[in-house]
């Protein structure tokens, strides 16, 4: 008998009869006797649906109303799968995010969870209830407004719940059967990892592989909650999140990560003063762009260039944003280059193995590949490219460092 | 410089060229310098489509999660209107029904309002907002629960705000350009009313003319808000509820109401025992269904026929409740007969006018339609006639009561 929590995503219950699945392996898994917490996306298309209308009516909708909006979509679906769930018979209560006591910051569309206070939730538990969880919302603890954990949310909100009421897994239900070494649809002979690390995940997350939203991760480690990634179609066991053990820490590379949502700005004749550089990035970090690799070159005397990467789809607001910043600098022009991407490697056994990046260095330049600019982390090497070599990196990186099935 | 409670219906705010629209209305009564509290309904179609994909998961949804469910919809629509409103220079912000503070009995699918704590809309007011406000939905005092106020429920909302607000008046935009004298779809004759009383529209809507929910009328009543009816195609002055003037108590009969939506139960050889009909009203009581007429009559010593009606859509619920009952109690059987229909005349004129009841028999026994089943009130007279009879019935009173317009 466990503590378990559970999350489906949005493909999981993206049709009455998915939904009606997922009811029949909730009560197959209530039924060895596990208490239950189940956490929910909205189905399939109902976000994106949301978001378009949205679009439609606004140019920039507020980001408050946004919130309001978007966290219907797994108000829906909770609301549908706790139906279903006491129709077959098992004793289902559905709770939105206010209800599960999840406070978040108030970062409107992307916010954080600062603390949940699982007294319902524990409560409901206790009365034998399957408590179904509306996943990616909670309420910003200064303005009681409903806020949005970004793309992804529900992983995060299933972790976390997992981590407040003490489960003892925390599994994810997605539409892959777990972690690659790299995508298999750029790599053929991409293999499944049977065990990762958090901080190897962490980094993959944060690279653009989307199994699991990264906070989700962070969480996990923090609070020490296994994370099982498994297929929602086949329900086998995919790849478990936990710490590191002896045998990881002697493959160099664990996996290939690759993110084609990235724009390159340039800022180019800045004069080279104190204060300039935290002037030119509190201005984006005011609007909650993120930030990835910053380059800053000397150009000539006085002046340096300085360039960074964000999410493509932050670009524009960026560049707007920086506009009269620019201004105000003193600065010559901004440049922004979207046809670019960012390869890494991931591994913690890197930690004990020089000459990792070098290797990956040599890789892409024997097969004509240019760099633009390199990033690196304890575990992790990248390296922002041309977009249109990007499949071609990926599958020679993950052929040099030997992650290629037989 | 007013302080103005809007409410646009489903049909108003069915797509989003008509939200836009709503928007440019909402605008333009902003730009006269009123305050301006504004309760959208759902997308028409989505409160349907959601209790159809319900019903498809369940043959009896639990009614808490159906309220999780139905509420979503206005969640959005509202969410949407502010939007639009923000991108069109008019600041809004959207608020859910626990954020205007509406606290509501635990009845859930049709619970009343118990108590509104203003504050929050009044500060927003205060701060220049056009405050959007997700209608038909509260939460529950006892289980802080996501409740919703049965359909036609976010009239409730706007004018149970208009009360809280103390607002100059509830502008009520729906797909009726106003109150008519009966069911233009029926009476080609019909005509529309300037003016009708709280009492009298209070008789209409419950009778099934279905431009107002009843709850919203009695709010209006108990608070004193006058209640204007709008057409959101033309947004032309419609009719007004209000208090009674000398006019009006000069007309018999302001008008001709009907329902359909109506069946019979008989309880065949019930014990002529004291205790008995209170058993079998305080079962259905108990689930929330509502009984109109009440008809008791004598059949053979010692036992009794007792007969009622009940919306067409509980008749079924209602049986199964009362099947148990029949066996303790010793009755013979039960019937239920869906076929038939109410019909009535509503005017506060009857109070000085007698007469008028026997006026409505002679007209309808002139047609050869029977009468099944008889009530009546201070100022309205229902019968329940086979349904086949409805429209003919509904035609020759409003003829009868002098109503056809020339």
């Amino acid at each position: 008998m466990g503590l378990i929590v559970q999350k489906y995503g949005g493909t999981s219950v993206g049709t009455l009869e998915k939904i009606k699945n997922v009811c029949k392996h909730i009560k197959e898994t209530k039924e060895k006797g596990h208490k239950l917490v189940v956490t929910i996306s909205a189905m399939a298309g109902e976000t994106d649906k949301l978001i378009e209308m949205a679009y439609a009516l606004a140019k920039n909708p507020k980001e408050r109303e946004m919130d309001l909006l978007l966290s219907s979509g797994e108000r829906i679906s909770s609301a549908l799968v706790a139906i279903h769930l006491n129709e077959i018979g098992v004793k289902a209560v559905a709770l939105t995010g206010r209800q599960c006591g999840i406070i978040t910051d108030s970062a409107h569309t992307k916010a954080r969870i600062k603390s949940i206070d699982a007294k319902k939730i524990l409560k409901m538990l206790d009365d034998d209830y399957v408590v179904i969880v509306a996943g990616f919302q909670g309420i910003s603890e200064d303005t009681d407004d409903v806020t949005t954990l970004g793309r992804g949310g529900s992983d995060t909100t299933a972790v976390a719940i997992a981590a407040a009421i003490k489960a003892d897994v925390c599994e994810i239900y997605t539409d892959v059967d777990g972690v690659y070494t790299a995508d298999p649809r750029i790599v053929e002979k991409a293999r499944k990892l049977d065990r990762i690390t958090y901080e190897e995940m962490m980094e993959l997350a944060s690279l653009g592989a989307k199994v699991l939203q990264i906070r989700s991760v962070e969480f996990g480690m923090k609070y020490n909650v296994p994370i099982m990634v498994i297929s929602s179609y086949t329900y086998n066991p995919g790849t478990l999140v936990t710490w590191e053990d002896e045998n990881m820490e002697k493959v160099l590379v664990s996996g290939i990560a690759h993110d084609k949502n990235q724009a390159r700005i340039t800022i180019t004749k800045v004069p080279d003063k104190p204060g300039i550089s935290a002037r030119i990035f509190g201005a984006i970090a005011e609007k909650n762009i993120n930030v990835d690799v910053i380059v800053q070159n000397a150009s000539e005397a006085g002046f340096t260039d300085i360039s960074f990467t964000v999410a493509r789809n932050e670009a524009d607001k960026a560049v707007d944003v920086l506009k009269p910043v620019i201004k105000e600098i003193g600065a010559s022009d901004i440049e922004i280059r979207k046809d670019i991407s960012k390869v890494s490697i991931v591994g913690v056994g890197m930690r004990s193995h020089p000459g990792v990046a070098a290797k990956m260095f040599d890789t892409l330049a024997k097969e004509g590949i240019n760099i633009l600019m390199i990033t690196t982390s304890e575990i992790k090497v990248s390296c922002i490219i041309e977009e249109k070599y990007l499949e071609l990196a990926v599958r020679a990186l993950h052929s040099a460092f030997g992650l290629d099935k037989e």
